[in-house]
Protein backbone atom coordinates (compact mmCIF):
# COMPACT_ATOMS: atom_id res chain seq x y z
CA UNK A 1 0.00 0.00 0.00
CA UNK A 2 1.86 3.18 0.83
CA UNK A 3 4.51 2.99 3.23
CA UNK A 4 3.88 6.22 4.57
CA UNK A 5 0.52 6.20 5.48
CA UNK A 6 -0.07 6.31 9.53
CA UNK A 7 -1.02 2.91 11.16
CA UNK A 8 -3.89 1.99 13.19
CA UNK A 9 -5.15 -0.63 15.45
CA UNK A 10 -8.87 -0.65 17.23
CA UNK A 11 -9.55 -2.32 20.05
CA UNK A 12 -13.33 -3.14 21.00
CA UNK A 13 -13.69 -3.51 24.78
CA UNK A 14 -16.79 -5.66 25.75
CA UNK A 15 -18.09 -8.52 27.23
CA UNK A 16 -21.05 -8.36 25.06
CA UNK A 17 -19.29 -8.78 22.08
CA UNK A 18 -17.64 -11.71 22.95
CA UNK A 19 -21.05 -13.20 24.08
CA UNK A 20 -22.37 -12.92 21.07
CA UNK A 21 -25.39 -10.84 22.46
CA UNK A 22 -23.86 -7.11 20.24
CA UNK A 23 -23.27 -7.09 16.61
CA UNK A 24 -20.28 -4.93 16.40
CA UNK A 25 -20.69 -2.83 13.36
CA UNK A 26 -18.14 0.12 15.09
CA UNK A 27 -15.22 -2.09 13.10
CA UNK A 28 -16.73 -1.47 9.84
CA UNK A 29 -17.42 1.94 10.22
CA UNK A 30 -14.23 3.04 11.92
CA UNK A 31 -12.20 0.90 8.76
CA UNK A 32 -14.48 2.82 6.19
CA UNK A 33 -13.20 6.44 7.56
CA UNK A 34 -9.85 5.41 8.42
CA UNK A 35 -8.94 4.12 4.55
CA UNK A 36 -10.56 7.68 3.25
CA UNK A 37 -8.37 9.69 5.79
CA UNK A 38 -5.36 7.79 4.38
CA UNK A 39 -4.49 5.94 7.35
CA UNK A 40 -3.88 2.14 7.02
CA UNK A 41 -5.83 -0.39 10.18
CA UNK A 42 -3.29 -3.03 10.46
CA UNK A 43 -5.55 -5.05 13.47
CA UNK A 44 -8.44 -5.05 15.20
CA UNK A 45 -8.79 -6.60 18.51
CA UNK A 46 -11.75 -7.29 20.76
CA UNK A 47 -11.66 -8.19 24.45
CA UNK A 48 -13.78 -8.70 27.78
CA UNK A 49 -14.26 -5.82 30.64
CA UNK A 50 -11.22 -6.66 32.55
CA UNK A 51 -8.36 -4.55 33.78
CA UNK A 52 -5.21 -6.36 33.35
CA UNK A 53 -6.33 -7.31 29.76
CA UNK A 54 -7.41 -3.71 28.71
CA UNK A 55 -4.22 -2.29 30.10
CA UNK A 56 -2.17 -5.49 28.56
CA UNK A 57 -3.63 -5.06 25.02
CA UNK A 58 -4.02 -1.44 24.69
CA UNK A 59 0.45 -1.06 25.61
CA UNK A 60 0.73 -3.40 23.35
CA UNK A 61 -0.97 -1.70 20.51
CA UNK A 62 0.41 1.49 21.36
CA UNK A 63 3.58 0.83 21.06
CA UNK A 64 3.07 -0.85 17.41
CA UNK A 65 1.01 1.65 15.75
CA UNK A 66 0.69 5.45 15.43
CA UNK A 67 -2.57 5.33 16.95
CA UNK A 68 -4.82 3.18 18.40
CA UNK A 69 -9.26 3.71 19.01
CA UNK A 70 -11.01 1.60 21.67
CA UNK A 71 -14.70 1.41 21.72
CA UNK A 72 -16.73 0.78 24.65
CA UNK A 73 -16.65 0.39 28.08
CA UNK A 74 -16.80 4.25 29.50
CA UNK A 75 -20.60 4.43 30.36
CA UNK A 76 -21.52 5.19 34.38
CA UNK A 77 -21.80 1.75 35.53
CA UNK A 78 -19.81 -0.89 37.26
CA UNK A 79 -18.87 -2.84 33.80
CA UNK A 80 -17.46 0.71 32.50
CA UNK A 81 -13.98 0.00 33.44
CA UNK A 82 -12.14 1.55 30.13
CA UNK A 83 -11.40 4.85 31.10
CA UNK A 84 -9.71 3.11 34.80
CA UNK A 85 -7.97 0.40 32.74
CA UNK A 86 -6.23 3.45 30.60
CA UNK A 87 -4.70 5.22 33.20
CA UNK A 88 -3.18 2.15 34.50
CA UNK A 89 -1.86 0.97 30.92
CA UNK A 90 -0.07 4.63 30.53
CA UNK A 91 0.84 4.48 35.02
CA UNK A 92 -0.71 7.56 35.09
CA UNK A 93 -3.66 8.67 38.25
CA UNK A 94 -7.18 8.03 37.34
CA UNK A 95 -8.84 11.69 38.62
CA UNK A 96 -11.30 14.05 38.64
CA UNK A 97 -11.38 15.74 34.87
CA UNK A 98 -11.87 19.54 35.95
CA UNK A 99 -13.43 20.08 32.40
CA UNK A 100 -15.27 16.95 32.16
CA UNK A 101 -16.36 17.44 35.50
CA UNK A 102 -17.68 21.12 34.77
CA UNK A 103 -19.25 19.84 31.63
CA UNK A 104 -21.47 16.91 33.41
CA UNK A 105 -22.22 18.88 36.30
CA UNK A 106 -23.33 21.78 35.29
CA UNK A 107 -25.66 19.21 32.57
CA UNK A 108 -27.42 17.32 35.21
CA UNK A 109 -29.95 18.88 37.48
CA UNK A 110 -29.12 19.75 40.71
CA UNK A 111 -28.18 16.70 42.86
CA UNK A 112 -28.47 13.70 40.22
CA UNK A 113 -24.68 14.34 39.67
CA UNK A 114 -24.29 11.09 41.47
CA UNK A 115 -21.30 9.12 41.84
CA UNK A 116 -21.98 6.43 39.04
CA UNK A 117 -21.81 10.09 36.67
CA UNK A 118 -18.68 11.89 38.30
CA UNK A 119 -17.21 8.34 37.34
CA UNK A 120 -17.72 9.97 33.72
CA UNK A 121 -15.71 12.81 34.70
CA UNK A 122 -12.85 10.58 36.10
CA UNK A 123 -10.36 10.11 33.73
CA UNK A 124 -6.66 9.52 33.22
CA UNK A 125 -4.14 12.83 34.10
CA UNK A 126 -3.52 14.16 31.03
CA UNK A 127 -6.28 13.13 29.22
CA UNK A 128 -7.82 15.54 26.87
CA UNK A 129 -11.61 15.63 25.71
CA UNK A 130 -13.49 13.97 23.21
CA UNK A 131 -16.54 15.87 22.87
CA UNK A 132 -19.77 13.77 22.67
CA UNK A 133 -22.79 16.08 21.00
CA UNK A 134 -25.21 13.11 21.47
CA UNK A 135 -24.90 12.14 24.99
CA UNK A 136 -22.53 15.10 26.62
CA UNK A 137 -20.48 12.73 28.14
CA UNK A 138 -16.89 13.10 26.81
CA UNK A 139 -14.47 10.45 25.44
CA UNK A 140 -10.73 11.31 25.65
CA UNK A 141 -7.54 11.02 24.03
CA UNK A 142 -4.04 9.92 25.63
CA UNK A 143 -1.01 9.91 23.82
CA UNK A 144 -1.76 8.11 20.70
CA UNK A 145 -5.16 6.59 21.89
CA UNK A 146 -8.45 7.66 21.56
CA UNK A 147 -11.26 6.03 23.92
CA UNK A 148 -14.54 6.36 22.75
CA UNK A 149 -18.12 5.10 23.55
CA UNK A 150 -19.30 1.73 22.18
CA UNK A 151 -22.80 2.62 21.16
CA UNK A 152 -22.46 3.68 17.49
CA UNK A 153 -23.79 7.08 16.91
CA UNK A 154 -22.25 8.28 19.40
CA UNK A 155 -18.73 6.53 18.67
CA UNK A 156 -18.68 8.05 14.83
CA UNK A 157 -19.59 11.74 16.73
CA UNK A 158 -16.84 11.39 18.86
CA UNK A 159 -14.45 10.06 16.04
CA UNK A 160 -15.82 12.71 13.83
CA UNK A 161 -15.18 15.22 16.47
CA UNK A 162 -11.22 13.97 16.59
CA UNK A 163 -10.55 13.77 13.02
CA UNK A 164 -9.07 16.76 12.92
CA UNK A 165 -6.47 16.06 15.41
CA UNK A 166 -4.97 12.97 12.87
CA UNK A 167 -2.27 12.86 10.78
CA UNK A 168 -3.51 11.92 7.48
CA UNK A 169 -2.23 9.89 4.92
CA UNK A 170 -2.85 9.17 1.15
CA UNK A 171 -6.67 8.46 0.95
CA UNK A 172 -6.47 4.78 0.04
CA UNK A 173 -9.37 3.89 -2.42
CA UNK A 174 -10.92 0.52 -3.90
CA UNK A 175 -13.33 -0.39 -6.48
CA UNK A 176 -15.05 -3.57 -8.00
CA UNK A 177 -16.75 -5.50 -10.42
CA UNK A 178 -18.09 -8.65 -10.28
CA UNK A 179 -19.43 -11.59 -12.30
CA UNK A 180 -22.48 -13.25 -11.77
CA UNK A 181 -22.28 -17.52 -12.19
CA UNK A 182 -18.24 -16.93 -12.33
CA UNK A 183 -16.20 -19.61 -9.77
CA UNK A 184 -13.50 -18.39 -8.13
CA UNK A 185 -11.30 -21.74 -9.19
CA UNK A 186 -11.75 -20.32 -12.64
CA UNK A 187 -10.88 -17.17 -12.29
CA UNK A 188 -7.52 -18.03 -9.92
CA UNK A 189 -5.03 -18.15 -11.97
CA UNK A 190 -5.68 -15.19 -14.61
CA UNK A 191 -6.32 -12.89 -11.29
CA UNK A 192 -2.71 -13.84 -9.68
CA UNK A 193 -1.15 -12.70 -13.04
CA UNK A 194 -2.79 -9.13 -12.73
CA UNK A 195 -2.07 -8.55 -8.96
CA UNK A 196 1.70 -9.77 -10.11
CA UNK A 197 1.42 -7.04 -12.63
CA UNK A 198 0.09 -4.57 -9.89
CA UNK A 199 1.98 -5.04 -6.64
CA UNK A 200 1.20 -1.80 -5.61
CA UNK A 201 -2.39 -2.54 -5.52
CA UNK A 202 -3.73 -4.90 -3.18
CA UNK A 203 -6.41 -7.28 -5.04
CA UNK A 204 -8.38 -9.59 -3.38
CA UNK A 205 -11.20 -11.97 -4.80
CA UNK A 206 -14.88 -12.68 -3.07
CA UNK A 207 -17.57 -15.23 -3.62
CA UNK A 208 -21.01 -14.16 -2.74
CA UNK A 209 -24.04 -16.00 -2.52
CA UNK A 210 -27.34 -13.77 -2.61
CA UNK A 211 -30.56 -14.36 -3.11
CA UNK A 212 -30.03 -12.86 -6.37
CA UNK A 213 -27.47 -14.76 -7.62
CA UNK A 214 -23.83 -15.82 -6.44
CA UNK A 215 -20.62 -14.91 -8.27
CA UNK A 216 -17.93 -13.41 -7.75
CA UNK A 217 -16.58 -10.19 -6.77
CA UNK A 218 -12.88 -8.61 -7.22
CA UNK A 219 -11.80 -6.21 -5.66
CA UNK A 220 -8.04 -3.30 -6.28
CA UNK A 221 -7.48 -1.64 -3.84
CA UNK A 222 -4.47 1.03 -3.28
CA UNK A 223 -3.95 4.88 -3.39
CA UNK A 224 -3.38 5.14 -7.40
CA UNK A 225 -6.71 5.50 -8.94
CA UNK A 226 -4.87 5.06 -12.35
CA UNK A 227 -3.33 2.02 -11.67
CA UNK A 228 -6.76 0.63 -9.86
CA UNK A 229 -8.50 1.55 -12.98
CA UNK A 230 -6.10 -0.47 -14.93
CA UNK A 231 -6.19 -3.14 -13.42
CA UNK A 232 -9.73 -3.49 -13.04
CA UNK A 233 -9.76 -3.36 -16.91
CA UNK A 234 -7.76 -6.25 -17.24
CA UNK A 235 -9.83 -7.82 -14.55
CA UNK A 236 -12.75 -7.20 -16.41
CA UNK A 237 -11.29 -8.19 -19.62
CA UNK A 238 -10.17 -11.52 -17.84
CA UNK A 239 -14.03 -11.94 -16.74
CA UNK A 240 -15.24 -12.04 -20.30
CA UNK A 241 -12.53 -14.35 -21.58
CA UNK A 242 -13.82 -16.80 -19.19
CA UNK A 243 -17.49 -16.28 -20.74
CA UNK A 244 -19.03 -14.21 -18.04
CA UNK A 245 -20.08 -10.54 -18.27
CA UNK A 246 -18.53 -8.17 -15.84
CA UNK A 247 -20.55 -5.73 -14.11
CA UNK A 248 -19.13 -2.66 -11.92
CA UNK A 249 -19.18 -1.93 -8.71
CA UNK A 250 -19.80 -4.59 -5.62
CA UNK A 251 -22.77 -6.61 -6.39
CA UNK A 252 -26.19 -5.36 -5.14
CA UNK A 253 -27.49 -6.68 -1.55
CA UNK B 1 -17.50 -17.38 35.03
CA UNK B 2 -16.84 -21.23 35.01
CA UNK B 3 -12.95 -21.89 35.70
CA UNK B 4 -13.20 -25.42 34.46
CA UNK B 5 -14.81 -24.22 30.92
CA UNK B 6 -11.88 -24.55 27.79
CA UNK B 7 -11.26 -21.01 26.68
CA UNK B 8 -10.98 -19.73 23.06
CA UNK B 9 -10.02 -16.88 20.82
CA UNK B 10 -11.36 -16.77 16.91
CA UNK B 11 -9.18 -15.15 13.96
CA UNK B 12 -10.89 -13.41 11.62
CA UNK B 13 -8.37 -13.27 8.59
CA UNK B 14 -9.23 -11.02 5.82
CA UNK B 15 -7.94 -7.69 3.93
CA UNK B 16 -11.61 -7.39 3.19
CA UNK B 17 -12.58 -7.09 7.19
CA UNK B 18 -9.97 -4.17 7.59
CA UNK B 19 -10.95 -2.02 4.73
CA UNK B 20 -14.33 -2.12 5.57
CA UNK B 21 -15.40 -3.79 2.48
CA UNK B 22 -17.10 -6.31 4.33
CA UNK B 23 -19.26 -6.31 7.67
CA UNK B 24 -17.97 -9.61 9.43
CA UNK B 25 -20.69 -11.58 10.93
CA UNK B 26 -18.97 -14.62 11.77
CA UNK B 27 -17.78 -13.80 15.40
CA UNK B 28 -21.39 -13.15 16.97
CA UNK B 29 -22.47 -16.45 15.31
CA UNK B 30 -18.91 -18.34 17.17
CA UNK B 31 -19.79 -16.37 20.03
CA UNK B 32 -23.25 -17.36 20.12
CA UNK B 33 -22.28 -21.15 19.54
CA UNK B 34 -19.18 -21.50 22.27
CA UNK B 35 -21.31 -19.89 24.91
CA UNK B 36 -23.56 -22.53 24.09
CA UNK B 37 -21.34 -25.13 24.29
CA UNK B 38 -19.82 -23.94 27.65
CA UNK B 39 -16.46 -22.62 25.79
CA UNK B 40 -15.19 -19.53 27.19
CA UNK B 41 -14.55 -17.03 24.06
CA UNK B 42 -11.58 -14.50 25.06
CA UNK B 43 -10.55 -12.74 22.59
CA UNK B 44 -11.39 -12.09 19.20
CA UNK B 45 -7.99 -10.33 16.53
CA UNK B 46 -8.61 -9.40 12.92
CA UNK B 47 -5.69 -9.61 10.69
CA UNK B 48 -4.60 -9.01 6.85
CA UNK B 49 -3.79 -11.27 4.74
CA UNK B 50 -0.13 -11.76 5.83
CA UNK B 51 1.43 -15.08 6.57
CA UNK B 52 3.72 -13.61 9.10
CA UNK B 53 0.82 -11.57 10.84
CA UNK B 54 -1.30 -14.90 10.91
CA UNK B 55 1.30 -17.55 11.68
CA UNK B 56 2.16 -14.91 14.50
CA UNK B 57 -1.34 -14.89 15.44
CA UNK B 58 -1.91 -18.21 15.47
CA UNK B 59 1.02 -19.14 17.87
CA UNK B 60 0.41 -16.36 20.24
CA UNK B 61 -3.13 -17.30 20.51
CA UNK B 62 -3.05 -21.38 20.00
CA UNK B 63 -0.83 -21.29 23.30
CA UNK B 64 -2.71 -19.09 25.54
CA UNK B 65 -6.33 -20.68 24.95
CA UNK B 66 -7.09 -24.13 24.48
CA UNK B 67 -8.75 -23.85 21.37
CA UNK B 68 -8.31 -21.19 18.12
CA UNK B 69 -10.55 -20.60 15.25
CA UNK B 70 -9.75 -19.07 12.24
CA UNK B 71 -12.30 -17.80 9.49
CA UNK B 72 -11.03 -17.01 5.69
CA UNK B 73 -9.08 -17.10 3.58
CA UNK B 74 -9.07 -20.69 2.97
CA UNK B 75 -10.40 -20.64 -1.10
CA UNK B 76 -8.30 -20.76 -4.21
CA UNK B 77 -7.12 -17.46 -5.15
CA UNK B 78 -3.55 -15.68 -4.58
CA UNK B 79 -4.97 -13.86 -1.36
CA UNK B 80 -5.70 -16.92 0.25
CA UNK B 81 -2.83 -17.73 2.28
CA UNK B 82 -4.28 -18.91 5.31
CA UNK B 83 -3.01 -22.70 5.16
CA UNK B 84 0.17 -22.05 4.19
CA UNK B 85 0.37 -19.56 6.91
CA UNK B 86 -0.63 -22.37 9.23
CA UNK B 87 1.66 -24.89 8.06
CA UNK B 88 4.52 -21.98 8.79
CA UNK B 89 3.19 -21.51 12.13
CA UNK B 90 3.55 -24.82 13.15
CA UNK B 91 6.87 -25.62 11.05
CA UNK B 92 5.61 -28.30 9.27
CA UNK B 93 5.32 -28.43 5.90
CA UNK B 94 2.38 -27.46 3.42
CA UNK B 95 1.77 -30.29 0.85
CA UNK B 96 -1.20 -32.16 -0.78
CA UNK B 97 -3.15 -33.74 1.88
CA UNK B 98 -4.29 -37.10 -0.03
CA UNK B 99 -7.35 -37.21 1.44
CA UNK B 100 -8.41 -33.78 0.34
CA UNK B 101 -6.92 -34.08 -3.34
CA UNK B 102 -9.08 -37.47 -3.67
CA UNK B 103 -12.49 -35.12 -2.94
CA UNK B 104 -11.67 -32.31 -5.29
CA UNK B 105 -10.38 -34.32 -8.12
CA UNK B 106 -13.47 -35.98 -7.79
CA UNK B 107 -15.45 -33.25 -7.75
CA UNK B 108 -14.14 -31.04 -10.60
CA UNK B 109 -14.98 -32.56 -14.30
CA UNK B 110 -12.23 -33.75 -16.32
CA UNK B 111 -9.12 -31.04 -16.72
CA UNK B 112 -10.70 -28.81 -14.21
CA UNK B 113 -8.87 -29.47 -11.01
CA UNK B 114 -6.66 -27.08 -11.82
CA UNK B 115 -3.34 -25.57 -9.98
CA UNK B 116 -5.58 -23.12 -8.48
CA UNK B 117 -8.53 -26.00 -6.73
CA UNK B 118 -5.48 -27.72 -5.61
CA UNK B 119 -4.18 -25.11 -3.37
CA UNK B 120 -7.29 -25.95 -1.57
CA UNK B 121 -5.96 -29.43 -1.27
CA UNK B 122 -2.68 -28.30 -0.44
CA UNK B 123 -2.90 -27.90 3.76
CA UNK B 124 -0.03 -28.58 6.76
CA UNK B 125 1.17 -31.80 7.09
CA UNK B 126 -1.32 -33.48 9.80
CA UNK B 127 -3.94 -31.78 9.33
CA UNK B 128 -7.28 -33.52 9.88
CA UNK B 129 -10.36 -32.58 7.55
CA UNK B 130 -13.00 -30.44 8.67
CA UNK B 131 -16.12 -31.30 5.97
CA UNK B 132 -17.78 -28.73 3.96
CA UNK B 133 -21.16 -29.82 2.94
CA UNK B 134 -21.50 -26.49 1.50
CA UNK B 135 -19.07 -26.56 -1.14
CA UNK B 136 -16.63 -29.53 -1.10
CA UNK B 137 -13.25 -27.67 -0.47
CA UNK B 138 -12.55 -28.69 3.29
CA UNK B 139 -11.27 -26.82 6.34
CA UNK B 140 -8.92 -28.48 8.99
CA UNK B 141 -7.99 -29.03 12.32
CA UNK B 142 -4.52 -28.97 13.46
CA UNK B 143 -3.07 -29.25 16.94
CA UNK B 144 -5.90 -26.96 18.61
CA UNK B 145 -6.33 -24.83 15.43
CA UNK B 146 -9.69 -25.11 13.65
CA UNK B 147 -9.38 -23.61 10.14
CA UNK B 148 -12.16 -22.65 8.64
CA UNK B 149 -13.76 -20.58 5.13
CA UNK B 150 -15.04 -16.94 5.25
CA UNK B 151 -18.57 -16.84 3.64
CA UNK B 152 -20.97 -17.17 6.55
CA UNK B 153 -22.94 -20.22 5.44
CA UNK B 154 -19.64 -22.25 4.80
CA UNK B 155 -18.08 -21.50 7.90
CA UNK B 156 -21.12 -22.54 10.15
CA UNK B 157 -21.75 -25.82 8.48
CA UNK B 158 -17.79 -26.68 8.92
CA UNK B 159 -18.48 -25.42 12.66
CA UNK B 160 -20.68 -27.20 12.59
CA UNK B 161 -19.61 -29.86 11.61
CA UNK B 162 -16.27 -29.42 14.15
CA UNK B 163 -18.29 -29.33 17.15
CA UNK B 164 -18.38 -32.94 18.24
CA UNK B 165 -14.53 -32.89 18.39
CA UNK B 166 -14.38 -30.28 21.33
CA UNK B 167 -14.44 -30.64 24.68
CA UNK B 168 -17.33 -29.09 26.19
CA UNK B 169 -17.65 -27.00 29.76
CA UNK B 170 -21.12 -25.76 31.62
CA UNK B 171 -23.14 -23.34 29.26
CA UNK B 172 -23.13 -20.28 29.74
CA UNK B 173 -26.52 -18.70 29.88
CA UNK B 174 -27.91 -15.12 29.38
CA UNK B 175 -31.22 -13.95 30.44
CA UNK B 176 -32.02 -9.76 30.01
CA UNK B 177 -34.32 -7.29 31.28
CA UNK B 178 -34.70 -4.33 29.87
CA UNK B 179 -36.60 -0.39 30.58
CA UNK B 180 -37.87 2.29 28.44
CA UNK B 181 -37.07 5.64 29.38
CA UNK B 182 -34.43 4.67 31.94
CA UNK B 183 -30.95 6.18 31.80
CA UNK B 184 -28.09 3.85 32.89
CA UNK B 185 -26.74 6.93 35.82
CA UNK B 186 -29.74 6.49 37.37
CA UNK B 187 -29.73 2.35 37.44
CA UNK B 188 -25.89 2.55 38.03
CA UNK B 189 -25.61 2.39 41.82
CA UNK B 190 -28.28 -0.56 42.58
CA UNK B 191 -26.75 -2.06 39.65
CA UNK B 192 -23.30 -1.95 41.05
CA UNK B 193 -24.38 -3.65 44.33
CA UNK B 194 -26.62 -6.44 42.93
CA UNK B 195 -23.17 -7.74 41.18
CA UNK B 196 -21.65 -7.37 44.36
CA UNK B 197 -24.44 -9.59 45.79
CA UNK B 198 -23.59 -12.08 42.83
CA UNK B 199 -19.90 -12.55 41.83
CA UNK B 200 -19.88 -15.74 39.93
CA UNK B 201 -22.50 -13.79 37.42
CA UNK B 202 -21.21 -11.22 34.67
CA UNK B 203 -23.77 -8.15 35.06
CA UNK B 204 -23.61 -6.06 32.05
CA UNK B 205 -25.25 -2.27 31.40
CA UNK B 206 -26.07 -1.04 27.80
CA UNK B 207 -27.98 1.83 26.65
CA UNK B 208 -30.01 1.33 23.37
CA UNK B 209 -31.35 3.56 20.77
CA UNK B 210 -33.93 2.22 19.19
CA UNK B 211 -36.85 3.90 16.71
CA UNK B 212 -39.45 2.02 19.00
CA UNK B 213 -38.02 3.87 21.74
CA UNK B 214 -34.62 4.15 24.33
CA UNK B 215 -33.82 2.90 27.36
CA UNK B 216 -31.66 0.62 28.91
CA UNK B 217 -31.14 -3.35 28.70
CA UNK B 218 -29.49 -5.18 31.52
CA UNK B 219 -28.04 -8.99 30.77
CA UNK B 220 -27.27 -10.98 33.65
CA UNK B 221 -24.52 -13.83 32.54
CA UNK B 222 -23.24 -17.11 34.17
CA UNK B 223 -24.04 -21.01 34.17
CA UNK B 224 -26.27 -20.65 37.19
CA UNK B 225 -29.80 -20.42 36.05
CA UNK B 226 -31.24 -19.56 39.53
CA UNK B 227 -28.87 -17.22 40.38
CA UNK B 228 -29.40 -15.50 36.74
CA UNK B 229 -32.86 -15.68 37.53
CA UNK B 230 -32.67 -14.26 40.97
CA UNK B 231 -30.81 -11.68 40.31
CA UNK B 232 -32.69 -10.24 37.09
CA UNK B 233 -35.60 -10.19 39.73
CA UNK B 234 -32.98 -7.74 41.89
CA UNK B 235 -32.13 -6.10 38.83
CA UNK B 236 -36.52 -5.77 38.00
CA UNK B 237 -37.11 -4.61 41.41
CA UNK B 238 -34.72 -1.93 41.01
CA UNK B 239 -35.84 -0.77 37.91
CA UNK B 240 -39.33 -0.52 39.29
CA UNK B 241 -37.81 1.33 42.40
CA UNK B 242 -36.95 4.22 39.70
CA UNK B 243 -40.35 4.40 38.74
CA UNK B 244 -39.70 2.59 35.11
CA UNK B 245 -41.18 -0.53 34.19
CA UNK B 246 -38.96 -3.84 33.93
CA UNK B 247 -39.81 -5.68 30.67
CA UNK B 248 -38.44 -9.21 30.43
CA UNK B 249 -36.31 -9.69 27.75
CA UNK B 250 -34.17 -7.77 25.29
CA UNK B 251 -35.81 -4.80 23.67
CA UNK B 252 -37.24 -5.21 20.71
CA UNK B 253 -34.73 -3.99 17.33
Amino acid sequence: MNESNPTAAIVVIGNEILSGRTQDTNVRYLARRLAELGIALREVRMIPDEREVIAGTVNALRAAYDYVFTTGGIGPTHDDITSESIAAAFGVPWEPHPEAWALLSKHYPPGEFNAARQRMATMPRGAELIPNPISVAPGFAIGNVFVMAGVPRIMQAMFEALVPRLRRGTPILQKAVHARGLIEGRLAEGLAAIQARYPELDIGSYPYYRESGSGVAVVAKGTDQKAIDAALEEVAALIESLGTSPIPGEPPL
